[in-house]
């Protein structure tokens, strides 16, 4: 950590920081600048104390953290890439795959439908809620646990792995006998409580940013789940909340290109989310495809206009056939292998 | 809800919108403006469908939903207040209380010897997190079982009632059997499952405001508290994100008059987490008493710099004693009864 | 305008809201739904008042507006491109251009060289600020009217049009002898002195979006220079600020996406900018072009390491050619017309 | 500065960065951390480069400014106020000061009806807009020279010193005629060019904090005053641009103390324009004055219903007098001087 201390200190006001710095546990080393004096100290973030008490010493001006505190999923510690196997899929940077179904699990009807057509036009893997966190507790909440039973059988009778969302602890065993990922949603993204139950169960973890996250509050995220034992993971980027209404969510491509800096872990994107207006999707899964993320999350749905949720970012199956053959050239154009 | 048609809808485009409007189980009623053609939808839209989907006819450009989905809590269905009973408190328009206490439960010591002198200073309830959401995997997670049994002990010995925060489903019962309050924290205020299980406890429940919710938001996580059959709680605002850097959040004391506007039950405010800095939070509460809020939530710590937790916004003995005196001719300006 | 009642209202409250409605110039129709009564105003919003006023009247809980104010550059009004005119360049959407050229002219040498070989490269017109607004009034802030000359000297040589920010009304004639395409920067996009006097010249004027302008202010903002007779405008968007800090602007892709379906107007993105670091440049132009944008504005210097301004963003030359392959195939997919 | 290496840096990598850092004018200053490598940059960075350039290198992780930029306003080299006067005003920490008038100078009738009453109210500065900056170009620009010179003959007629915004440089001179006080508006804040004519002038400025700035850019734009030799800034608090809806900006209190701590100029709210609705204005002006503020500024006008701009958030004069009424004694509690 790197402490700046305000203009002009006295020999008293330094020796006082030092002090307090080699009080919890770091080496400190004082530089006078040309304008400023800073105090750095050595130490190893991840198990001293934070300095950020220091503030409340009067002669100190700022406290500046140097040390990232993620490590299992870091791609510094871990330079390669580090890819998820759900069945016989591998999720890596040499292939692109796009999840599709629908927001809810409606009936079997509706999902098998759904699954079998998004299958035959490309898809690799079935994602449907059986459980729905909702904003108003009015809304429809999910099936539950039959939703989970006809996720089964549809995967059953297709073979296409499933992404379902754990929205409680106390599910989490039921949902990890069905999916094949578990997905974290946004409002659950900093539920450290669910991220480990998820971790638990050894699924791989779809894990969304958060409605408000920082990259490095979804990068720790992640290593509550990798800490677990558990690095099965894929981050996927859902747009953020900033103060423009035209879209549900402000898209945040720059997070893909820069968190595949910061770690090897696969990273998808959710343009259906994002937006919220089903105009949208297309263009912004090309620009997905086109800034590297490894995959598309999106809502499918036999008959949108009747959706039980979602019904203005569902696609129908022709507007997701033509969807596909929509993001086909770009994803050709990075060279990946794709099943569409 | 409210259909915005396109320019120059044709009678065609009317008629089309007004069917799907009738489907979905709305009685339409469309106006010809000067410039635009507008669509309202009779009917109760907590039960009817959503229209969003019919954002995707080429003629319409916009929908705009008319009902507020929240109304166990809300002023326009309750005008009366609806205030919070804990033991022999009434948290009520009528007084105005100080929850006061370690961010983190730490030790009996720490714990009990911060209680009696909050207590002594005017507070009337004890805060302490037994369980502590950290953002990094790698920080204090609080003493858990351990640390409920301290502040029971500390209770027994101090008649404070207890506000501590839950964190996980499975700790719901652990808790409630301590806390007087259960407290809800910022990530997870959209925990839908965690807060059914909270409410469920009949426990009074303070809920903190989102890292980025809405009002609405909020509203709606505590309407999901009220389902439940528990209207015993009390809204917290504790900052919202946004650009700013200087403070770790922006507190919005904006919404806390904008809130009570909406709903009769009572409004707390957390200037320590919303600062993250000690030199603001008796400015920001006596602000926060100014806007009408019903009580404040401070941290205080016998010795912040050695606090394992939150040490840049603790308060020390003498602090807290300096900022109960701070705040104290405020309240009294509001005519409301107090402890200290 | 729509006006909302509060629950229940009485027969007096609605012919209260109803005569001060009449007064305000709009025929009132009210409907009284299964929980709402809402009053739907009839009249041109961009003639009668504002209704807002009557928020404060206490039967009323909201008023929406419903009609768009701009209307020169709109695409309900002008279904067709409008393609802007540079010289012999057509900037429309059957090319492709990328502007390219130093964040600052700071010599005629670093002018020049950069000019031929961006020329070289496929870039078919010239950026570089002769004015340039900075945070900090200790930051350079450009040569002026040097600055012009340079750029006068480096068209003259090169032939190509030249970019270049305007931030003074007082120079509004200067910039318009030497400048193709007058840009108007993030921070002056709501700065209508300048946007009105950027427009009397009768130049193309590049519209940056403002630092947190929302769509709709953007373009109400191009009105502005469209309601002087002057419809060539070229939107560009730049990035807006959020609370996230991993790059110095969050690139808002659906914006682009977004308002082409508001306006025929061509839009360009400045990934530079957005993302503050030169790691994402790329990455993102790829993305900027998949989600339908004209053109790239981007910033390339001999030496960046040594610029003046912005040198974490510059391109070097070999970088620049390195982009311009990188974005190409990204291009040729789209099947616009480019230099490159 | 501060420049933070990736993991395990080779000896050539500190020797790269080092040489780098040299060549800009900075000396360096290695630290071996136990997980990072740090070098501290010593030299005054307000006149050496800045070095996030050095970000392209492969090896360098983060760069970290250090000194501030503002000297001129900080209270740092300045710890004593700078209070501003106005005619025979003084506006410091020890008068509480309140700014009310119309949004816009409609007419002589208008102007002086309000600014009689606000007079004798207790008000010490009048307000009014002869030039208006409005989001759309078809809304009510202000009367421009008519509405300067209403102002100078209700000057004349009350003696109170006049507070009005200035747009365009081209008006500097005949605004600075009349005005005691030049405003500028949020929309402007940072318009450099503006900022540097009415520094010019001579004349107090009021600068409002822009729609998304810093408190580090709010500051540097003072600062831009300052530099042309002009110390007689007052700040003014608007609001913040946040994600939420309720209310038009988030006003940002903590803004208020956060910045009293930096520099000694007066810091005044606008709770009006904050709100954007009329009935959190007199609590939020209550909290602005709890917070630490010198002064408000707020809109009052005889008939808000039919005012040309603002209409929502409008005093009547009969609001205005229980606005005052209800500061009062939040203002007395603090000890200030104050006329009402």
């Amino acid at each position: 950590m790197i402490i700046v201390l305000k203009l002009n200190p006295t020999p008293e006001d330094v020796r006082t920081v030092e002090d307090h710095v080699r009080d919890l546990g770091y080496a400190p080393h004082t530089l006078n600048g040309e304008v400023r004096t800073v105090i750095a100290c050595i130490g190893d973030e991840t198990h001293h104390a934070d300095l950020h008490a220091l503030l409340n010493l009067p002669m100190v001006s700022e406290v500046i953290p140097i040390q990232k505190k993620f490590k299992l999923i870091s791609r510094e510690v871990h330079p390669d890439p580090m890819p998820v196997s759900v069945g016989d899929l591998r999720i890596s940077g040499d292939s692109f795959h796009v999840i599709a179904g629908p927001c809810a699990v409606e009936s079997m009807e509706q999902t098998l439908s759904t699954a079998r057509f998004v299958k035959q036009s490309g898809a690799t893997l079935l994602r449907g809620g059986a459980y729905k966190p909702r904003t108003s507790p009015y809304d429809f909440q999910g099936l539950g646990r039959d939703g989970l039973k006809i996720l089964a059988d549809v995967k059953a009778e297709t073979g296409l792995p499933v992404v379902t969302e754990l929205v409680s602890e106390r599910d989490a065993e039921a949902v990890a006998e069905v999916a094949d990922v578990i997905q974290i949603g946004a409002r659950n993204a900093l539920n450290y409580a669910l991220l480990t139950e998820a971790a638990q169960t050894g699924r791989p973890v779809l894990l969304k940013r958060g409605l408000s996250s920082t990259l490095q509050e979804w990068l720790l995220a992640a290593e509550y789940i990798a800490k677990q034992g558990n690095p099965n993971i894929i981050l996927c980027e859902r747009g953020i909340r900033t103060y423009e209404t035209a879209t549900r969510n402000t898209l945040d491509l720059s997070a893909v290109a820069a968190v595949k800096r910061e770690t090897g872990l696969p990273v998808f994107v959710d343009p259906s989310h994002a937006a919220g207006r089903l105009d949208l999707v297309l263009p912004l899964a090309r620009a997905a495809v086109a800034v590297g993320a490894d995959g598309l999350l999106v809502e499918v749905h036999p008959d949108p206009e009747h959706a039980l949720s979602d019904q203005a970012q569902q696609m129908t199956f022709d507007v997701f056939r033509e969807f596909v053959d929509g993001i086909k050239p770009y994803v050709q154009l990075t060279g990946r292998d794709h099943a569409f």
